[in-house]
């Protein structure tokens, strides 16, 4: 099994209140696919620059990440993104963005991404985003990720994109946003009257909610001591959702599954978050991860012993 | 086993976009024993005036809650709040305020409430929390709930009662404030060098999360869809959770049980939020209590499946 991820590939410069780096990988599809590549095959389609060289495309070929749609521009650069985190560490403030090739980039899939299983359309304008998913043959299942900017500038087109998918991916406050109820709940049903079946609510150091057609399901998030970078959590959270989900499409019920692939999510957005970039990411194992997933599950688990007497 | 509170009882007029009450009994005292009555037998300690009539006595001994310790002041009234809520139900705005016989409220505690298991130390000035707290003979367990007024206005005396409780109960924004921690489990670790082993940051619609010495627990909140009155919430968090546990004293290890009392904590404020005021846990039943912990379980539980071969 497959999972594709449409989306920026980037170099971002960040400072938080722990540290900084001047040039590191990031970008959506970047984060999205070594979360994802610990699970899964993945392929990755965006548009990078002559600057991107051997130790980026070294760095993705490490995690057997597919790098065959992964557009080389050689007379252009790689996205730029430089930003920064005060201590609160939910708010990126943007302090130069140079889109480069990025903002010329038309989605071409190879006929091996067009049959992928899971398709991934991270952040993007959500008429690439329809264009994408109406080149693709007809995965098992296609989830977007969208932000405030696409709400407020191209509502429309949003809208008719998560028509076209699955599964929703979006921060809580955007999920209000963009439906105008101040209710989660609501707010989940108003996405799924849109078409998808799913509604997955990212609620940053609060954790994420899952809203299917059968049920609710919500869990923390991991209780770090210290976040040295925040970027890239939204887009490791989807590459160990939809990858552990891609590797296990069968197993069980689907609502059982889509619960432990919210962990796996919150289990790889924690890491990503524990070091700056891809860094921490890079260096993990499957003994972390599962190390983890149980930790989540111990302070999650409860008994249902109901009380026998009440007053 | 008893669960004395010591705290507010009022009357509250509120107004909230689903609809508004002239007077309704109300106060932190009031929504704590109601929530509490369910499980344990129920002591409050509060300050009435002349207008507290057989009417609020009669729906506080509806419930075995016992009352002698609440004070009469025949020439005074009642401690009124008229408050207001906007589309964002978490913010409460203070339309008007009388203290009236709660200013001058001075705790006396009977022995049988002295010699009460469980202390809850409602919202108060700290320096009588305090005072109320070194009146008691040993509860098996002391706790306390603060606000952001008393953190700006009193926060050495704050600091002390916290010090002289096993538990603090506080909104996560609240502890950070307090502790001057952006970081929740610095925040909660923090506290607990202040003299509590256990702390419960209440987190509104994102649920509650509980740090002892053993360990970590969070519990979503109930995924309403509509919340008609907030007001009461955390004090019937409080009380379900320690009613739930002056039960529950003996049965298993702490840590079990404080999960469950989350969990009993969280069904109480979901149902006091669905209705104004007392409305709906005047008319609860222990099936639905039970009901309701049941979907708790139901919404948080998943299978901890480690996988097996990563890439």
């Amino acid at each position: 099994m497959t999972v594709v991820v449409v989306g920026s590939i980037a170099f971002d410069a960040v400072k938080t209140p722990f540290g900084e780096r001047e040039k590191m990988l990031g970008g959506s599809a970047t984060h999205f696919a070594l979360a994802a590549s610990f699970f899964t095959d993945v392929r990755m389609v965006g548009p990078v620059g002559a600057d991107f060289g051997e130790d980026e495309y070294g760095l993705l070929r490490d995690r057997n990440i597919n790098t065959d749609d992964i557009e080389k521009v050689e007379d252009g650069e790689t996205f730029f993104w430089r930003g920064h985190y005060d201590y609160d560490l939910n708010v990126a403030h943007t302090d130069d963005i140079a889109l480069n090739v990025f903002g010329e980039f038309q989605p071409k899939l190879s006929q091996r991404s067009k049959d992928a299983e899971m398709l991934f359309l991270a952040n993007i304008q959500p008429d690439l985003q329809l264009e994408v998913r109406e080149q693709c043959a007809a995965p098992v299942l296609a989830a977007l990720d969208s932000r405030d900017l696409w709400i407020d500038t191209a509502k429309d087109a949003l809208v008719k994109a998560i028509g076209a998918v699955d599964l929703v991916f979006m921060n809580d406050a955007e999920l209000r946003m963009l439906t105008g109820e101040p209710n989660l709940v609501r707010g989940a049903r108003a996405i799924m009257a849109m078409g998808p079946r799913i509604v997955v609510a990212k609620q940053g150091e609060y954790g994420a909610a899952l809203f299917t057609e059968d049920g609710f399901f919500a869990l923390p998030a991991y209780p770090l001591e210290s976040v040295l970078d925040p970027t890239g959590a939204g887009d490791s959270f989807a590459g160990g959702f939809l990858g552990y989900l891609d590797a296990h499409s069968g197993d069980t019920e689907f609502d059982d599954r889509a619960r432990r692939a919210m962990t796996y999510g919150s289990v790889l957005a924690s890491f990503n978050v524990e070091q700056f970039g891809t860094e921490r990411v890079q260096s993990l194992t499957l003994d972390e991860i599962n190390e983890r997933f149980a930790e989540f599950h111990r302070m999650t688990h409860f008994d249902a012993i109901p009380i026998e007497a009440g007053r």
